[in-house]
């Protein structure tokens, strides 16, 4: 009896969850309200804060699902290919795709760059999601054979995490048809960070990784 | 005597312009109102409208004094410095201090990415602002013996513009003592960046050039 009551409640929350996705794409996220999300998803409104305390709630919501739709595929792409540069293109493919849907809600939350908001991507209510989305960063470094001044490697995932960002960032506000200069920007960008990664060890480039190295400790601490 | 009025009323402005800041400063931007702007300014709401149709024409002319009072400034700064590492410093050092005071308004400003939002940096509304400002880069890399290649060298004003804008939103949110972590993340940038450009002859670079070439002809067109 109280698995069923727990499927149903789960279910109810799914729909509120839905509802509230199509009501942000439709009334846009800021000009949505939750009485709105509960009409739409056919529940009381008091039902909708029972689940849901708040429109911030069901983004972080939206968030997590995110990150656990996309887990399968990510495993995938590390199981299937070893080149740094085709493990990250297959990982923030990923992401586009997985967000495209819901690509103007992004562009209401981006901005939330504040660290203090929790919504923001750099906050501490969002660093698990963080964690875990850098963690396959790291683990698409391992095994890749690249090689990096010990100044530099330790910060590499958190710092391809902060490419990644930027990317969405230019992508939520790209017009072009079907997004050709995110495309564009990522490929042309994606060259020049390999080819830095690979000359990295030129002794002619050793003065750009020096201060490189510096500005890593001071922002990142030693973690 | 219509020299007098003209005087009266540009004082007027001036003082409910002040005001505004004031008041942006005590209260936040979002929670601040154009009712309590005119009562700190001590003109009728009524006044307050006619020379300002809302907060955002107050941010607008916020924008502008501010470039107008860094002129001087500047124009002693490209006159008495050759090399482009002084000059970009003491350019984006001149904007870090003019701001200063308003720190906490660019903040809030700062969620106004999206280029459509008029308060942007990349809006069409602040692409004078923009432009005149872009053209102070312009100038300090005018005999300074900058080389690059010719599929880049156009672009960077538009470039180190975009620098400069990064580095004030890593401002904005730097919570350091005296913001020493934008300072260090202005001196490191600075430095790697210089040497990038000090490399572009090199051949072993070329192949980071082309990439970036291509990317800056399509993003920016040809202009």
């Amino acid at each position: 009896m109280a698995r069923k009551v727990t499927l149903k409640s789960e279910a109810t929350r799914a729909r509120i969850f839905e509802a509230a996705l199509r009501v942000f794409r439709e009334r846009g996220f800021h000009a949505a309200t939750m009485r709105e999300i509960a009409a739409e998803a056919g529940v009381a409104l008091g039902a909708a804060y029972y689940y849901f305390d708040s429109k911030n709630a069901i983004v972080m919501a939206f968030y997590e699902q995110a990150q656990q739709k996309m887990l399968p595929e990510l495993e995938r792409t590390l199981a299937s290919s070893r080149t740094l540069e085709s493990r990250l293109r297959a990982i923030i493919q990923q992401k586009f795709e997985t967000f495209a849907p819901n690509r103007a809600l992004l562009g209401a939350l981006s901005a939330h760059i504040d660290p203090d908001h929790p919504l923001s991507p750099f906050s501490a209510a969002t660093a698990g999601i963080r964690d875990r989305d850098t963690a396959f960063f790291e683990r698409a470094i391992g095994e890749s054979g690249v090689r990096l001044p010990p100044s530099i490697l330790p910060y590499l995932p958190r710092l391809l995490w902060l490419y990644q960002m930027g990317l969405m960032l230019f992508w939520v506000y790209d017009k072009s048809a079907r997004q050709a200069r995110t495309a564009l920007l990522f490929d042309k960008t994606l060259a020049m960070m390999l080819l830095l990664i690979k000359l990295a060890g030129v002794p002619l480039l050793r003065p750009l990784y020096r201060p490189a190295g510096e500005l890593l400790k001071a922002i990142y601490g030693e973690g």
